[in-house]
C-alpha cells in the first residue's frame, strides 16, 4: 500500500471498476511518459449514473450536486489511471491538466465553483503532484445527459 | 504503397487535399514526437461542407448524417496527418487522443453515438494503433455551423 | 531584453500581472518540454473583466469586441507563460497548440473570425514560432460570462 493508497484510504474514497468504453476507444494511452485519459463522467461507485448527477447546471441541478458530480469524475480518473499504471498510483509525477465540461444553462456562470470538485479531489489524494492546469467550459450538452465531464492528462513515471 | 495505404484502398477511402487554414494558424504541428492536428471539420472530399453535414443534431440533422459528419472529419484528420508525415501514415505509432465536439442542441445527449463514426473509421484504417483515448461534448456552435469537429493528437516515430 | 520584449514593446502591448488562480490548480504546468497553460479568460490589464468583453457572441457583444477578447486571453496565455519560463519567453520554441471557446449563441457561426485575435497576436509576438494548431468551439457559457476562453500548449527550450 502506497503512500496513494494510504491517502485514498484516509479519505474514505474507494476507486470504482473503471467504466470499460463501450466503442473504438480507449480509456486511456500512454506515450512516452504521458498519460492521457479519455473524458471521464460522474457515473457513481456503483457504475451507474445517479439521477442526482444528471442534468444542466442552473436548471435540473444546483451548486451541491454539481461539486459532487465533478469530484466523482475525478475519481473515475483516477480509477483509470489506476488501471493503466498496473494498479500504482504512485507512479503519477503530476497532474498535468484537467478539462473540465460543465452540462450548463447558457446563463449558469458559476461552473469554476463546480469544477472546484475534481480539482480539490485531485490534491486532496495526491498532493502538491494533484495541482494542475484546468480549462473549464459550460457545454451545450453531455454523453448521457451527465451533468459533469473531466479529462485528463498525467505526467507519470 | 505500406500498409495504412492499402488499407485505406480496401476501404475505398480517397483522403481529400487537406483543407489550408486561412489564418494565423496550421493545421499540425510537430513537437517530439507528437503530432497535433487542428480542430478538422466535415468537409466532403471536395473539399466543401455538405447541406447535410451542416446544422444541430436533434434539429436540422439526425444521427446517420451526423455519424457520417464524424466520420468525415476523421478522414480530414487523417489527410493532415498524412501531410504533416510526408506522405508516410506508416509513421503513425498510436492515435493517443480525439476530442469529439458536436453541434447539438441541449436536449440531444446521444453524442458518443455519432462520434463513433469517426472513432470507427480510425481503427478501421489504423488497426490497434487506432485505438485512441476520447472525449466528447455537445457544442453550442461550431465554424461554419458544420455538425462536428474532430482534433487529435498522434504518437509518431 | 531579447527578441519577444522587444517585439511586444514594438507592438506597445504590457503584459499584465497573470491573474492567480483561486483554487487547487495551477496557471501552467511544465511536463518535459511541454508548457501546458490552463485557460484564460479576456481579462484586461487591469486585471478585471470589462463588461464589452463579457456576454454571448451574437446577441450581448460582436465581432470587434470578440477579437479583442479573444486577443486579451491570448495576452494572459503569454503574461503565464513569461512567469512559467522565470520571465524568458524566448524559451518559447513553438506555440504547439490553442484552445479557443467562444461564449456564443446557438447560431453564431463565425466563430474562426473571432478566435483570429488570438491567433494573431500569437504571431505578431512570436513570428513564425507563434503558428500553431488550433481547434474553435462555441460553447453555452463560461466562467464569470467571458466572452472568450483560450488554453494553450507550447513547446519550450
Amino acid at each position: 500500500m502506497n503512500a496513494v493508497d494510504t491517502k485514498l484510504a484516509e479519505l474514505g474514497i474507494t476507486l470504482p471498476t473503471p467504466a470499460a468504453p463501450v466503442a473504438n476507444y480507449v480509456p486511456y494511452v500512454i506515450t512516452g511518459n504521458l498519460l492521457v485519459i479519455s473524458g471521464q463522467l460522474c457515473f457513481g461507485l456503483d457504475g451507474k449514473l445517479s439521477d442526482s448527477h444528471k442534468g444542466k447546471l442552473g436548471a435540473e441541478i444546483f451548486n451541491e450536486a454539481g461539486l459532487e458530480a465533478a469530484r466523482l469524475c475525478a475519481i473515475n480518473v483516477l480509477a483509470q489511471a489506476k488501471a493503466a499504471l498496473g494498479g500504482d498510483l504512485s507512479r503519477i509525477a503530476r497532474c498535468v491538466r484537467l478539462g473540465g465540461f460543465i452540462n450548463a444553462v447558457p446563463h449558469f456562470s458559476a461552473l469554476p465553483a463546480i469544477m472546484n470538485g475534481a480539482s480539490d479531489l485531485m490534491v486532496e489524494v495526491l498532493g502538491d503532484k494533484g495541482r494542475h492546469a484546468r480549462s473549464t467550459i459550460g457545454v451545450a450538452e453531455l454523453p448521457a445527459d451527465a451533468a459533469v465531464e473531466v479529462e485528463a492528462m498525467f505526467e507519470i513515471s
